[in-house]
């Protein structure tokens, strides 16, 4: 197996909530919602489908499994790197503007200045600004 | 925000079970146990880190959320196309004997030929050869 992953799908219980979350509030690129998904294009070949829970389960129960979706446990984070410890500011800035939600503030960890996010389902992202790039 | 998805993270339950599920059952590369992590690099920059179930509640929970493992329910998809039907075929037999599991037999869906496979900890993986790449 020579692995590319090139989607990740998570279920989501409003569409239009959480578009109004990922394109306004983060400012990601996407076409809008299609027949119950909203695409995103993400850079290096990955997209990320938030997918309507009922048509998230048509695919999870193939696998005899219901969508998860939870504010008080997650099964995945999603990290990404960006270039300033403003970016990072900015962009919790964003997400808590349109239904998101910031557990605790944005800190140092011994990796780089880390925030996290929620998105409105409970979704788990974190930002950071590594060491390197801040020095 | 510019997105890039440079991480993600998956707990689990046992580590050595895990490294043995996806290094020697999927073949994906990977230096071994390090500091309660399996990081194993994907295309595309992305790597996979699963995660012992403390150490990721030790992130999660400066989320205020515990790590979700279950075989029952799942909060995300990860989705791999490959060149041919024999790949999807041969990834599922190598999940089935290193103790994950196969809800049901792969076939064909209108995107193409689909296999679903659930690692030890129940995290849920789907395998695509596209309609255009079997013609």
């Amino acid at each position: 197996m020579k692995p590319k992953i090139n989607v990740i799908s998570l279920p989501v219980s409003d569409l239009e909530k959480s578009l109004t979350f990922y394109r306004d509030g983060l400012g990601l690129p996407t076409p809008g919602i299609n027949e119950g998904i909203i695409a995103i294009e993400l850079d290096g070949g990955l997209s990320l489908f938030l997918i309507e829970r009922n048509q998230f389960a048509s695919f999870s129960t193939l696998a005899q499994a219901e969508p998860h979706i939870s504010h008080s446990s997650v099964e995945c984070i999603l990290s990404c790197a960006v270039d300033s410890k403003e970016e990072v500011d900015t962009i919790l800035e964003g997400a808590l503007s349109t239904g998101g939600s910031i557990p605790s503030p944005a800190k140092e960890e011994a990796w780089g200045y880390t925030g996290y996010f929620k998105d409105p389902d409970g979704h788990l992202w974190e930002i950071v600004c590594p060491k390197n790039r801040a020095d």
